[in-house]
């Protein structure tokens, strides 16, 4: 029983994470588009930034997809 | 028992991939439609950005189908 | 058991992948649809668009269906 | 019981089957329809792209309800 | 036990088909409403699409529905 | 056993067929009376359009109503 | 305990069926105090649809009620 | 166990349909409030009108209300 | 068990009374002050069709109260 | 068991009262606020409506909260 | 088991109590504070009448609370 | 058992606490940063008003938390 | 049994303030941000509210992750 | 048992911390990118500030992850 519910959690743990990346990344890169259509010559400083949010916001799902990977070796 | 309910999360975590990668790209790829209609002379670059922002949407839950698939091997 | 809980988990992950592909299709054709309306001469750019997005919009919601058809196949 | 989790399985993915089709398609056929009153002379080409998103947007979902034939047949 | 879970599943295969139904056709068809009363001249070309529309929405939900049918025959 | 989970799946379909029919219904004929009060000249011709609409939108949860008796005359 | 689970889903297609037609009534009938205020000249024809309109929307639940009895009488 | 059921189901209608008539008959008399104050001259016709709103929507609550009763009597 | 049910069932209608009290009085009288506000003139007839509002509206709370009593006296 | 039961049915209604209040006198009293500013003459007309119309919310909270108290008395 | 459930119910009634506080209190303060910004000379009126306020959303919470130290006391 | 359903219910109690307190003061400091950035000459007083709230908003979570404390005491 | 429950209570504790956080915080600093990039000029003083703010929303969770630590020391 | 629930509180910890960064980080990502692209000039203030707001709302959802690892430690 022990093992299986650990499953079970790395399973809930990794699908959450997914759509934490999801919902968070989509919101960010989309307001990076709307901002590139809207000034074409800040498209550069945009992008940078826009890399330095997605890796921030991917630094916890990661640690959780980590977790999940543990769970599973238990 | 052990062997089911992991089979049950690998289900749930393929679901939820889905999901989310449905939700964020969702949001991306519209964005990018709305901003070539307005600016169609921009398209070449939105189109990268967003080539690179379905890139880092998709890194987590397809790291969470591998883990969907290390599920059902146990 | 365990079969049976695999078979709940493969029923989950369909159904999971198909509400992701329409939430996620609709709002991407929606868009085009609106764009061609208000820009008819960008019809087949926007179109191009459009199958490149479902094209990635669905990888992950096909392989969701492919781990559903191997846990039926458990 | 194994059977029984399976056909139940099968009623789940049927069900979220015809829900994701319906939001999906009822936002597609919607715009079109909005496009149609605003643009008469665009009719043909709303109608043709309204025909491919729906058949992109189906796809899954008949790919679902093939799963749930399958696991009635269990 | 087998057969009773499959009836459950048969009732909730036919009420999720009953509100993706109610859901999908009221938006195509209030839309539909919407622009005829903008623009009467259109009414006819406009309810042509809704009955296309309509057909469409409603094929996977009949489907389901065919399910539950036979659910229930098992 | 058996009976009772068929007579609550009864319950179920009929429940949830009542609020889908309301909800569509409720979309389609607000809009007919908006319509109404706008261009009080049209009234006929959207009349007959609502009475096809509700027609078309009851047609499964009726089939659903339908299931429930015969989920009760099991 | 088969009886007791009908009588469970008595309670339930009952309720679902008072929240069902307070939703799609209460949307049609605001939707003509709307129309009243805006075109008092109108009344007469708007309050004769919206008692269409409240039949038709009725239709559904009031059969959940008589399925609701039956289930009460097993 | 039985009787335990019903008078659980009892309470569960009871609840539903104060939430149904809460809802419905709140957004008819809003509205109808909204109308009184935009045209003071209009006061008596919407509010005749409201009062047979409110009568139509508690209609089916209070068959619930019944079928309350009938449960708590068995 | 019988006994522990209805009790349950009793506190689960009384706080479901509560919550459609608390949206629906919120709203109606919400708008009373948001018309007063701008038409101070109206006061008097604002007040007494909320007075009227909010006795609709509680009346099938109340009733619920009852069954909610007759629960507990069971 | 009995009394348990009774016991979580007490804190249940004592919950939901508590939330039913919060957002009913929430809705009241911030448009009452709304309404001070825009109009201070008026401070005193709308300062006694808000205090009706809190006691008319409150009531059946009190009920509930009465309820809670002879649920831990049972 | 008696006295843990209503160790349970206790939690939860602080709990939702806790929540309902925080979304009423934080509506009527954010009026206030919004009020304030427009309209500096009624900073006075409309404090005494966010105390006011706050004291009489906080009434029924509070009771919450002192049911749930009356359920630990069981 | 009974410690453990006890110490489940103090993490929940603590949990929901600190939902509300996040909700409630984020609505009020956002709201007060607004205002500041508005009328820099109100600062002083915004914030004042912004302590009073959040006090007012946290006794009723730290209520909660100290019930937390007691319930893991038991 | 006993330690079980609580160190599943230990993390949902531990969740539900991280969520609390997570909203509570994004709406003040972002908020935050919309004002820095309106009045430049404001900075230093928004900068400092918003740290006080984001004391006073983390005080409530940060105590609950004490209660968290305290439930996995049992 | 112990063990178990223990893993299965380490997955949901992780899973929540994932989603409340996600969606505070994608709030506060979201509005420097629009800052940024209204105000060009102001990019150093505005990435510092959120840089400091990253770190901030980070916080606790890290020290769940650190709790995660703990309770995977028992």
């Amino acid at each position: 029983m022990t093992t299986a519910l650990a499953l079970l959690g790395a399973g809930l743990a990794a699908g959450f994470a997914a759509i934490g990346t999801g919902v968070g990344n989509g919101l960010v890169i989309a307001k990076t588009l709307e901002g590139m259509s809207r000034q074409p010559e800040l498209s550069g400083q945009l992008r940078t930034t826009m890399f330095i949010g997605v890796g921030l916001i991917e630094a916890v799902p990661i640690i959780a997809i980590v977790i999940s990977f543990m769970l599973m070796a238990k």
